[in-house]
């Protein structure tokens, strides 16, 4: 993969897109390798990822010249070779599942990305089993009255660091909507339940009580709207009468870490796209 | 299993019960054929399924007999014959997918019930691919004006046909507060959603409109509140973007029978137990 | 869907495939309203399937002029109207769970084909609760005997019905590598096992002899190898110890007919493309 | 769950067995908590696993007590304190992922074991991304030529530790049939497919090959012959043809990680009974 370059465009829907897009690349010598196309019929919003071996030109080379056709065909797109890693700020607060497991399937390889940083609320000894060895950690603690500077902290470490991607790994602390605003489209939250089933807080001892059959997780963009972002990935797991809350809590972390790893990867990947108030997910 | 009985009990916990009961079979030269307790740490209440070869007693005998200890020691239960096939009631509105789905099962010899009527609201030829052969059916249509009558006969239909349990197949009608009491533990709906994630109308296109990646059904007892009534059984499909709010009526199609499906034969085998506003599902 | 059309290919892979096709679709006012393509890295072979608008033109226009580009670029494809119904023949040995489910999602309009006729080696007695009213059945018996004239008959009211794909619903005889050869491509059988998990006889006995906890199914392609024919469809339930051969027997019946049935409407949409011993499939 | 007693018993099946664990509980002011019962009708074995406050004794006590009625009635049983936890030795060879997950869970505390030893035939520098801190590790190197010693070795050191579960956590060595022999019971093997699927040596690349649309894991007990010990649990992914042979063992590492840790929680909880060449599990 490592010559490959992924493109991902939206834009109104029209004839002749697939055309001019996959002419413009043919006209440059390159290869098609994969693409997956989507026409939403009631947005009339088309979306379409294509992954091909430029042959002789590099990803900027063709950015530059791509620039024109997006501009006349009004897309909203992004060019890149498959080997750019993008910059992804971890945040966690008081668990570390997700955190250690986004980190570990890191080490593997599962994610091409660079970490930023690893930002929590809590300090670095909360996490004594995660391996964070040459990742930056910082320490922003919050409270109700702190919160605008630790934000106006988080943001400053978030430019510094030109950090492209935030994900919560179960960062409980609600961002402000300025923050969620300005985060809009990379910033991806864990939610523990199958939303929109339990939104709010101790997702898992109200599905106790409600008495589901089966409990999930949600990965979402972040937005002002708690609970109401774009989702991106949602997985389930069969639970019984004999699960206590504390057995949901349990198999739900095994929920909520496979959902943020592939939710995260997708979007490294450049799988996932913005559609409105939903995602386009061309997963592979 | 013909000759097998199925005792099914719950009282408040308390020492001695499992000893109390078996060495009740045992006296009378049960053996027990398969067995499951369940004790619910949050309400004290102790939940029992026992399938035992009754030896040389009938059901009739034994149920006389256990009378005596299930007052002493407060429980809620049921004895029967494995063989005595209860008697089911299925009321449908406009479509066919869990009437018919149900009807094959039964033909099938999957689900052990007289079905004493299928009932809709709609003329019989709304269903002119479900094999009703030698079934009686009703047609009781209803409006917000006739509805106290409607419900009226319906009940007397119930009375009439001895029918002990009620299964709402996608019928369409909300039950009266006081048709829902009386039918209160025995009688099953299908919701069309993964309650309590979209309840009330179109929950489909509540779901497209959410962009939620995985759909479901919910099988529960009907209770006054809509909606609310304990779980039985719940299952779930994955979607993605491309599917339309049709392909999703498609598919939850499916996913309602077999939701609806088990439901009803595990209540027909005597494996789901009211435990509040949740139920104890002893599944096989 | 009335209007638009169907394009499916695979071709030896090159630069310029998909340029040349949606610009060969482009300049006949055609709009591509879903597209997904797939380049074998093991076998250098290209797959692509795309709806379209056709604008002014029809289907069979089109195909007269893609015909050349087809030969130029060593093409396998087929270009039909989305509503082009396709023919098919359904065959079935003794059980109906396959065949009554085919049946009731082809009455709803799940399944875009036209039934040309039911074929079994039993007589039309064997399914009395399967609604064959309006098809065509013929009852073809079958011995070690007069297996090759059987298979001759078979061969024949295929021709005579233009039949264009057959399912094997639970028809227990194996095709000779004659007939299966003759109809290699388009002849989709159900197999009640998760291959090569248990093949040959009675996999459900098998499973429960080795005691898995998992049973699938798996709907493929016909091949004169038995049980190894390419995949279209598997999918799985989880089992107990608890679960008798009757049990899997049973589970296994839902599994089946949702398998077949996907496979069978993904086949009917063009989504299913042959790729040596597997399948491309382009699911929805 | 600190004072609960956990008593796991398998026999011949007689009419009276619950009864005569349940007084003899019952007798010893026990109360009975959790309950499961299987009676297997083609062995004829009974199969049971009961939780009880033990009230005024504890479980040193009860046991000697229980000998009686266990020899009488042919059992094999165990009783053990909820609260004892298993000693437990994990092997690794290569790759981490099994390994690691191990002990991040224990570290959570949802494996209730303690750790004797890690042990791998590669050196420690191995799993440089283990949080093996605290945790006895051995590199037990081995060659074709070395193997008798290399199990000796292993033997002395599971003996004296004291070890009672061996846990093979992608340990890519085959275990002579002597030393599978006498691990017989309390060995658990992760193998990355979904058997009786693909047997032997690079199971993912046979399932690419074979192109089948689901991929599983299984772990079961360690016996002499290959993959085929008692299964306890499996679990599966849907796959794609997209997906390469790379991309299945990165889907692979986390149905095994999650597979084998259901395993281990189970059998450290006695969910898991051996009955012949399959496990009764009495899951929660």
């Amino acid at each position: 993969m490592s010559r490959s370059v992924i493109l991902t465009l939206s834009c109104p829907d029209r004839t002749g897109i697939v055309a001019r897009v996959s002419g413009f690349l043919f006209e440059r010598g390159a290869n098609i390798l994969d693409a997956q196309q989507y026409d939403d019929p009631e947005t009339g919003r088309f979306f379409m990822r294509t992954v091909f071996d430029p042959g002789a030109r590099d990803a900027d080379a063709l950015k530059a010249e791509f620039e024109r056709l997006a501009g006349e065909l009004g897309m909203e797109w992004r060019l890149r070779g498959a080997d750019e890693r993008r910059r992804v700020m971890i945040l966690a607060s008081q668990t570390d599942h997700c955190l250690s497991d986004l980190i570990w399937r890191w080490r593997q390889g599962e994610l091409p990305m660079d970490i930023t940083a690893v930002v929590s609320n809590h300090p670095e000894s909360t996490f004594p089993h995660t391996d964070l060895k040459g990742i930056a950690f910082h320490h922003l603690p919050v409270t109700a009255q702190t919160k605008a500077g630790q934000e106006r902290a988080l943001w400053g470490l978030i430019e510094e660091t030109r950090t492209e991607l935030v994900v919560l790994a179960r960062y409980m602390q609600v961002l402000s909507d300025e923050l969620a605003t300005k985060l809009a489209g990379r910033c991806i939250n864990i939610h523990h339940s199958f939303l929109p089933g339990f939104k709010g807080a101790r997702p898992y001892h109200q599905a106790h009580a409600r008495g589901v059959k089966v409990i999930g997780a949600t990965a979402h963009f972040v937005t002002p709207d708690l609970d109401e972002g774009p989702i991106i990935e949602q997985d389930v797991e069969r639970i019984t009468h004999r699960d206590t809350p504390a057995a949901l809590i349990r198999k739900g972390r095994d929920i909520e870490r496979r959902v943020l790893a592939r939710a995260v990867r997708w979007t490294l990947d450049d799988r996932v796209l913005l559609n409105g108030r939903k995602t386009v997910v061309f997963t592979d």
